[in-house]
């Protein structure tokens, strides 16, 4: 059972666990924290959070487990507002889609990585964001890497482990690095795909009617490109290095298509297609 | 009122166009054909068809509409099946994904481009295939593309601008090239993505794990790659030249991308995403 849960960052996903924990009854009082009033008050408003603080050092007081739900970019600045109000004993873990780059950030934040700190990221989410998309069973059955390090504490890994199970998700651990380097491949290369795709197509001249005649697969294809901008800017920051390489096996890959079309040669056209086509309907069943 | 409807190619499209125009009661008789026969007897059992004809020049005898919904590489070989066996009147259709291909074939098997010829597309389809699949809704406000030539019997177009109307779908008329172009940028390069995409991860050595962290984005982004691979195949040889520009277009478009990561320059990320969100929010709504 968590006490006191504080939520730094109440949109998609920070509320969606709060909603989770709090319809399992994992939970006692839920402490939302952010920047943004009106949001904070909507929170409250939709029953997701007990009582909100907008300042970060007052709100992580007393709390048993913090979750740093924000953008990458805005993890350190939040590690360095809490550093000196956190409660004897408690937990904090984040929900970064990128690890390395929170664990440099709580190192120059803490001037360590604390033994009290889990770095996690639920594999999760959706294109929409904000609090009101929240939703109570975001986390069934879907996945959580978490990446303790050598020197974090069993025992806080174990809190997180269990809160995120309580919320209805399977929970993986994993090294940070190797945590970066899969989800540049199933997450982060496929959303930048998605977006320079929907970016190019605007930009014909005749981009009216392009899409105009986009049909289901063009939708479900591009649904991606309609997710949060400025958290998908901070994760190419913050996971760079993987996503270029990512990107640049990409490319290559693309070329060699490029050329099989252009020498038109079905055999090897047939074989890409079917290749894919029995990879993507193994990973589906 | 169609008397008589022969459908080449019993599969998603043809089956649903049958189904379709049955449930309207816009057509009498639906005879099939196929080269295969089990999935003819198939399509009789679920009420899809009405008889069938394993010889095309037996099964357009005394049809006074055709459609051909083959993969684009077997389009030449049916008109040639076809051409000494067509009734008085009859008109002709297709519902390939390409335009140009289709009418250099109708005119290599005819000798000319026929004047009962409409060269058509539907904007339809899932990623499954087959007549099991078909649904008497699939067309429903659904774009059919026209692509008369100025040889065309404007009476043969009036009729099957007619019979996908009577479908539910919204019929619109474009030159043969611009179909192409347009049909490359909205669903031609999509698929070659997504395919190139989960062919490429299907290649990494931890790949078992890599699909194993794979969330739901990636789930709808690589939707499309379950698709045909025979009917992909077909429609990169056969639009090879509008898709190859798409694709080099696209490369060029995620090198740019690849060097605003390598730059982290967080302001241009941001820009792309940006408009490819507005675009795509202003797509769906």
């Amino acid at each position: 059972m968590i006490e006191r849960l504080c939520i730094i960052g109440v949109g998609l996903i920070g509320g969606s666990l709060a909603r989770a924990l709090r319809d399992a009854g994992s939970c006692r009082h839920v402490v939302g924290a952010s920047r943004n009033l009106d949001n904070l008050r909507l929170a409250v408003e939709l029953g997701v959070i007990d009582s909100y603080e907008t300042d970060l050092a007052r709100a992580v007081a007393g709390a048993d487990m913090v979750l740093v739900a924000v953008p990458l970019g805005a993890m350190e600045p939040v590690f360095s507002a809490i550093r000196g109000s956190l409660a004897e004993g408690s937990v904090v873990t984040d929900a970064g889609s990128a690890k390395v780059s929170v664990i440099e950030a709580a190192h120059r934040a803490f001037g360590r990585v604390p033994e009290f700190f889990v770095p996690g990221h639920p594999i999760a989410g959706t294109e929409r964001s904000g609090v009101a998309a929240s939703l109570p069973d975001l986390y069934r059955n879907r996945r959580v890497i978490l990446t303790p390090l050598p020197e974090t504490a069993l025992e806080a890994t174990r809190k997180v482990r269990a809160m995120w199970e309580a919320a209805g998700a399977r929970v993986a651990e994993m090294e940070p690095v190797h945590h970066d380097e899969v989800l540049a491949a199933t997450s982060h290369l496929p959303h930048v795909l998605a977006f320079t795709l929907v970016e190019s197509l605007a930009r014909l001249h005749d981009k009216a009617e392009i899409f105009e005649y986009a049909a289901g697969g063009f939708r479900d294809f591009t649904r991606i490109a309609s997710s949060d901008p400025v958290m998908w800017r901070d994760i190419c920051l913050a996971n760079g290095n993987a996503i270029q390489q990512m990107i640049e096996r990409f490319i290559t890959d693309l070329q060699v298509l490029d050329q099989a079309v252009e020498a038109r040669d079905g055999e090897r056209l047939l074989q890409i297609f079917g290749d894919a086509k029995a990879a993507r309907d193994r990973f589906v069943h």
